[in-house]
């Protein structure tokens, strides 16, 4: 009953160990073979309907709808990791699962989080956001208040400086894409421009920076220089639609396009307009990288670019040798991703991968490519470029640049952050593929 | 305290009623005034923190980090209106609270469903797809065989033909936006082209249609024209990043973007492709619209150009009087949104709105526009263009042509589907926000 199917052989090899044409995506013919060679799909024997299951949700009727959907059970596994389950004294962070998902938006149950003591429970009646400081006259707003100014929205992704952390090792971890990269998620945002209530308070000529802190019992604290809040800072009070949840800072937070995690404040209750920043915590200590020349970066603001491959990644078993769609993710805090270039000889040549459109700036694009496995020996890679020319750096030069450690697994462990070089998977000729250093 | 506010009067009045320049919304001086104006803001008296209440949540811990986070419980009322909630053997609606969201992306637990014998709940692992008919190679897809093909993204809209029936009556149903136009969602869907599968089956050249059936019990089976199938259509198996959800047709679907809700078969189980249609219940009965002079429409797949505004709509209650922000959603299956009018005076002057970008075809387009609200009687109308030159008709055109009725408020009372003329809002002296017809 078996078809003798192509292997793929029709279609041009763009670069070494099996890369192909990325316009085999758009062209039917080949793309045709492409998917014959996967052998993906199995033939139907006798009558057409023969294979269909005739199963219990065939032929009784279903659940009751709910008013609020959530995924399918056999979903369950598609979760965000959680380091802090018990919610003990202490940070607790949840992982976006990026080898489970497509597509370019987070959906709003897995947008990664941060919580520095645990997600408060606000009542948005008895929640102010206070701007004062350097202005002609301190306002107050309600988020009712709020909600009578005009929003705009726009979608980007939002990364903690901490993430990849775990690539500052110096051998490969063995974990999975949402545990070395998954603080980093994308969303539709929307709110007021925080430059339409600096204006309305009237900010003094002489200020340069501003100071925003939370109402959570942390009350984290950042300060943001006052050229990106006029630029393109926003109050954020909706996430893919609905209000922004209780995880990303409900009932409204700072939203950055493009800058460090950790400075989007959550549950923004204070705008102070300064002079000077206000070395904070997080700013001074936490996110101030300690370079191997034993000086220290400070306001390392711009998450800069990068991309990894979701599929096949870390913890993937190739059943056959075939045709497969290397997939991943690229972004950058400067502005849109111009190409992604992707590798399945560990660097020695590289090929240019499709690029999902809109191709909007500051947020995810997805990157394609099809890949014919010959069951042999594999490590796949990918680099991106931005629009403004920066290159994702290989991890060599990152390395010589920020250094590398023995310390153990662990964010904290890490000697810094902003890591952004290549990640490289390696197949192994069963399939299995490994995080691999290249 | 108090301090005094402008009118907003340094704004540009581009039409009747207090429509205000649309550029307001991006020039700095001119959006202070306005949301000056408003009255938006308190002004801040004695010590900058003050205001700032220090609640529970600002000094205690707070909850435990989920694996999948929920929406607010602040936010509770923020769910679709089930009209089925104790599953009685009939069909089932949920409407998305257009209302109460913001931006494009409408979030999974929000997009409408329609259930016409609940939602089944099927397990993935013996959920098969077929494509037969007249193809050289039936062939039969798992989930996970499908997983394998190189996939697409887009964002785009969905819409049921019944969405907007209430406004046939010939009197205007007080409703508001959900109950009215909440049969219409948006989301970013990624999928497997169907083109790719009946190009590896290999289309016989003499078919134009495919019939295409559903897992669940009433085997919902709609026609589509083979030139569709070939251009755009999806077999759609994450929504908006994650997996499709249970009332979207979990584990894959049939998404046609622009297209009639009720064609986009959900838990798609079976692709026949044939040289005629499959004159099927829901395309020879239902979704044929009776004409006013005894004729019925036959066929009719694209979602017209399309508008309403969202806020203010009925329900509301505007405060006092002050700047306003007129915001609404405008599509059409035909492609993108080319431009958006508003009136506020029940269509004797029309200005133009911002629209939100990317505008992207067949997909929600947010629209905006400054309002000022003197205490006086408004009617809020908007209306579409697309970029093929469709404009949305009139409720006196879209009536003329398509009818009305004194039947009651029940989507089966009505004449036809398929309903895209102006939505009107009036607005009170009180305030108050109604559903008028003007």
């Amino acid at each position: 009953m078996s078809k003798s199917r192509g292997s793929g052989n029709s279609i041009q090899q763009v670069a070494g160990n099996g890369l192909l044409d990325r316009r085999a995506l758009l062209s039917r013919g080949v793309m045709l073979a492409g998917a014959m060679g996967a052998g993906a799909a199995g033939s139907v024997t006798g009558a057409a309907a023969e294979p269909l299951t005739e199963a219990p949700w065939s032929t009784h009727p279903g659940d009751v709808t709910p008013p609020y959907q959530r995924p399918s059970q056999f979903e369950n596994n598609v979760v965000r990791t959680v380091d802090n389950p018990n919610n003990e004294p202490s940070g607790s962070r949840a992982r976006t699962p990026h080898h489970l998902l497509k597509g370019t938006i987070t959906p709003n149950g897995l947008h990664f989080t941060i919580m520095h003591a645990g997600i408060p429970n606000i009542d948005p009646a008895q929640h102010k956001l206070v701007i004062h400081g350097m202005v002609k006259q301190p306002l107050v707003f309600t988020p009712e208040t709020l909600s009578r100014y005009s929003m705009v929205t726009r979608v980007g992704f939002t990364e903690c400086g901490g993430n990849s952390a775990p690539l500052f090792s110096n051998e490969p971890i063995q974990a999975d894409v949402q545990a070395l990269h998954g603080l980093s998620s994308c969303a539709e945002w929307t709110g007021v421009p925080l430059w339409a209530l600096l204006d309305e308070a009237g900010v003094d000529p002489k200020a340069k920076w501003i100071i925003a802190e939370g109402a959570d019992s942390p009350h984290l604290t950042r300060s943001v220089p006052l050229k990106k809040v006029m630029d393109d800072a926003m109050v954020a009070m909706y996430q893919n639609g609905e209000r922004i949840q209780p995880g990303q800072g409900y009932p409204m937070r700072l939203w950055l396009p493009g800058y460090e995690g950790n400075m989007n404040v959550k549950f923004l209750r204070r705008v102070q307009v300064t002079d000077q920043p206000g070395m904070t915590y997080f700013e001074s200590k936490i996110y101030s990288d300690p370079l191997p020349d034993g000086k220290d970066t400070q306001f390392y603001f711009v998450q800069e670019v990068k991309s990894f491959i979701t599929s096949p990644s870390h913890g993937f078993a190739l059943k056959e040798p075939g045709i497969y769609e290397i997939s991943g993710i690229a972004y950058s805090g400067t502005g849109r991703i111009a190409k992604v270039l992707v590798s399945a000889d560990g660097g020695k040549s590289w090929a240019e991968s499709a690029l999902q459109e809109p191709r909007l700036p500051k947020a995810f694009t997805r990157f394609s490519m099809p890949w014919r496995w010959d069951g042999g020996p594999a490590i796949l890679q990918s680099r991106a470029w931005d629009e403004a020319g920066n290159m994702q750096p290989t991890r060599e030069q990152f390395v010589a640049l920020r250094g590398q450690t023995t310390k153990p697994p662990n964010v904290r462990g890490f000697p810094g952050h902003h890591f952004n070089a290549i990640t490289s998977w390696g197949v192994e000729p069963k399939g299995e593929v490994k995080h691999v250093y290249a």
